[in-house]
């Protein structure tokens, strides 16, 4: 899905005074956003991501923008713009900095904040980093202003990125509430000078493109938050993102009004909330925050508790309080609200752990239940707001999946860009601006790139198909011994299988039909590895789809000895 | 979280004239319903379904009734109701005809129907079969009153279990259409006459419980599929359940309206639609339908294909169609409905088939963008009605997870239940009801019977945890050659892997730490195969542990020759 349209070659060389844009990621799928833009050999990266594995990637931990087509070229790249602290904007950072680390960092004073905290996790010291926000800079030829934009994380930014192909205006991940409650709007006057000017290509967020009309303000969960302390009878429990500030301050901001104590849990939320309260982004009463260590000792009427996990992340703490693995043990009149959005492929998780709470009893408030979220992406209504304000003379949906820009695309056509200047390009999908208008032209490699454990890189689709294979049906090892001087079997066959379901007693049966087989094959008494190989499989494979229908890996091994 | 109550012991034998309630299946998840009643040492079973697996159970087929607690006592049932023909309602039947081939099947003229068609694919012959509905029978000694409900399937009952321990009514599935399509409602008159008898326990289907309000009559989708069929200019793809016998009759109607050719795709579509129009349930316009095989011989403007595949089951013809895996290539004008519910766990794969038919230019119509769908189940206002017009005694939340069963049963509360004649119980938990009251007395073992492939039962919870393991982290094999007489290592360490992510060349800096190991464990030259292995597994474990952090599964293999 995310790979480039298979029709597409290598593009051609960039024309003088034409703009490159190439995402390595974030179009087609919901992550790992990170776009490149090239000037005359310069280079500009928009945010730097992670994307979240799906089932179709066991075992993985984090998917990575494939920095293959940059990396021959690191020291070309005049700065990371990045547009906010979502790990799917900035979560690669360090990754990054592993292959250059004096890449200068860009972007608002929490968004830095966030990543050299996070740095600080990786033992990174960045080199160079740099706050700005409502202002021009310039690197190298890439003139940038940057703009507010009111998004879930407080300190948003959208880019205006002027060179002499043109203006492209990113808005990196932005809503529109009107009444945002540290009074910071997405900044329409600048989007609608920038209009006037003339927006060459607008790059929007299509996240939400397919949700009709409007976004809540963030400031309607507040009441809803209070009302649902005010009911409460014991223990309060709120999970949310852990870098949600205004969703954690509103949290705070009830516990307060309604004389509780609060603890944080979970290594990222004490992070973050520290580094927030630390800028003053997030207010915190004298006396409100308890340490966790303490909160068994409080009486359950009087703390809430602020965790991650909203997402059944199964190590989070609420996972583990849902199964009664947690020190915590969730009972009857206790009160759990799951204070965030749903993300896709998340939902049988957090099914799981909705069931599990309300299975001790607790009352489980959640966005299906109540106004406990409101979307952190403007919807078609909102969006349709930013494209007549900047009235763009191409428009490319970004950040999205297949639906989603599609869908945003529409939204374009509606407004009046002529379809033949919109462009729906997937990742690794070359977009080149020249003459003032922006064309598909070609297309580089852009694979995934999944970190698991310490490796980068190593694990790859290859061994993700293994995975799939032992995991839904397990294996079959044949092993036998062959001596290397006479070539004549001398140990084995002998079998040992895992997951496959099958009894080892039941292999009783497959044994003496490899050992014909291997006899057969060799009648001079010499046999051949490969072909031994071969034999085993086919019949230990034969077998057991006729026994079973089942087909789990087949490994045959010849030691020689 | 489906197994019992963890504090309850074996029931206590059944009082005379009480009637005891067991659950094999459908309390505490959505599926696999079952439902013994024993009175006077006689059984009736209500339903017999699957339930299919979630991501934790990978490679499983099917999850059966766990049918140990009956299996000494098989001669004892008089008979299995079956209240409609879903899947998690009669799915499980072949595998209990295995057990006893002449245990006798009631339900309706269409219910039987389809079973009969899916039984013959088994190759077993239903010995007795009884057509019922809106009559008495009597079953030993259960007298069953049976009534008429509306449900996403035509033809579905409700039964009402008279024994002298009382009146217990079963809801089976059901919802309130009060328009339905074939004119056949819920019968709310029986319901009446039954609660002025006195209804001494209502089990009723908990899975719309926490959904506010009414379910919009199947009525309402007709107009907006006729809209959707007006506007298409291509090919459209309709896909739905392969037994929503009403859905398929408005997309014929649709059709026809709209000079279209329909051809149905898929075995089970096929079988059941078939069924249907015999016995009357589906009318076909003739020269409707074409052959599947002949459908591309049309052109695409004059075509409706009707397909099975709505939940993103990943081999299904919609799948393959999105993935242009499949003869029928998805292009820009063509239009694909998804007239069906999303099943939960299924969000991730219909959205891949979303995004998928989208990329290649299809519009897709789905319940989340238009009215191409309604709910099979009553939602709590209709729930509220069924609790006040039958005024049960007893209430018993069926047919749910937790979060459903606890929400019914708020319902129950509110219509004025007391709360201590409200049970909720597990699958396993022993439910009494003696001198007119329900009560847990007791737990049975009730697991997880896991179908992979031919076999049943013999995929057990190790077997998946392996699984589990080995699809996250795949897994490391060593191999050792010990000669059997001389106690000495004479081949190996071999090392393979698949899944691990790790090159093979890596090995080659751990294989000299297991020689090392092997060496100084056995001074005098002689080798404890069970030291070996352990020493192995644990030398290899740790040098992934630090070289990668990762924690395949380690299989060392000592092989004596």
């Amino acid at each position: 899905m995310s790979h480039p349209h298979p029709e597409l070659g290598p593009p051609p060389p960039l024309p003088e005074n034409g703009l490159r844009i190439v995402a390595l990621g974030g179009l087609g799928e919901i992550g790992r956003n990170m776009a490149v833009f090239e000037f005359d050999g310069r280079l500009l990266v928009v945010d730097c991501g992670v994307l979240f594995p799906d089932p179709e990637q066991p075992g993985v931990d984090l998917i990575l923008p494939d920095f293959d087509y940059i990396r021959g070229r690191l020291d070309d790249i005049e700065a990371v713009v990045l547009t906010h602290a979502h790990e799917d904007h900035i979560g690669a950072v360090p990754y990054l900095l592993r292959e250059r680390a004096d890449i200068p960092l860009v972007g608002s004073r929490l968004t830095l904040g966030f990543i050299e905290s996070k740095l600080t996790e990786h033992r990174i010291q960045p080199v160079k980093a740099e706050v700005v926000e409502g202002d021009r800079r310039r690197f190298g030829p890439f003139e940038c202003e940057f703009v507010a934009v009111n998004h879930s994380i407080p300190d948003a930014l959208a880019v205006a990125i002027r060179t002499p192909a043109g203006i492209v205006l990113h808005t990196g991940d932005f809503k529109m509430d009107q009444l945002p409650l540290d009074g910071r709007l997405t900044d329409l006057g600048a989007f609608a000078r920038l209009g006037a000017e003339g927006v060459d290509l607008l790059m929007s967020d299509s996240t939400n493109s397919e949700v009709p009309g409007f976004v809540p303000s963030e400031r309607t969960i507040g009441p809803v938050i209070d009302e649902v302390f005010r009911s409460a009878a014991k223990r309060i429990i709120v999970a949310c993102f852990a870098s949600h500030v205004h969703r954690v301050q509103q949290v705070f901001d009830a516990a307060q009004e309604n004389g509780r104590k609060v603890a944080l849990i979970g290594r990222s939320m004490v992070r973050n909330m520290t580094v927030a309260r630390e800028l003053g982004y997030l207010k915190v009463p004298p006396g409100l925050l308890v340490d966790s260590r303490e909160i068994e000792e409080w009486p359950p009427e009087d703390v809430v508790l602020i965790c991650t996990g909203s997402q059944g992340e199964p190590m989070a703490a609420l996972s583990r309080m849902a199964n009664r693995d947690h020190p915590i043990r969730v009972a009857e009149g206790d009160t759990v609200v799951l204070a965030s959005s749903l993300v896709p492929g998340n939902e049988t998780a957090v099914n799981k752990v909705i069931n599990g709470l309300t299975r001790w009893g607790a009352r489980v408030v959640h966005k299906g239940n109540a106004t406990v979220h409101v979307s952190g992406h403007a919807a078609a209504g909102e969006l349709l707001y930013v494209l007549n304000l900047t009235k763009p003379s191409n428009f490319m949906p970004v950040h999205g999946e297949w639906r989603h820009m599609r869908a945003h695309a529409k939204l374009a056509a509606l407004t009046g860009v002529p379809d033949d200047h919109i462009v729906i390009a997937e990742d690794g999908v070359v977009v080149d601006m020249v003459d003032g208008r922006a064309r598909i032209v070609g297309a580089v490699q852009c694979g995934y790139v999944y970190v698991d454990g310490s490796s980068v890189g190593a694990v790859t689709d290859t061994a993700l198909k293994d995975r799939r294979i032992l995991g839904d049906e397990g294996f079959i090892s044949v092993v036998v011994v062959v001596d290397s001087t006479t070539g004549k079997v001398t140990g084995g066959p002998e079998i040992y299988a895992r997951g496959s379901g099958i009894e080892t007693e039941a292999f009783d049966a497959v044994i003496p039909l490899i050992e014909a087989a291997l006899q057969d094959s060799a009648a001079d008494g010499v046999a051949d590895p490969q072909q031994m190989r071969r034999l085993t499989r086919r019949i230990v494979g034969r077998w057991v789809s006729d026994t079973y229908r089942r087909r789990p890996m087949i490994i045959p091994v010849v030691v020689e000895v």
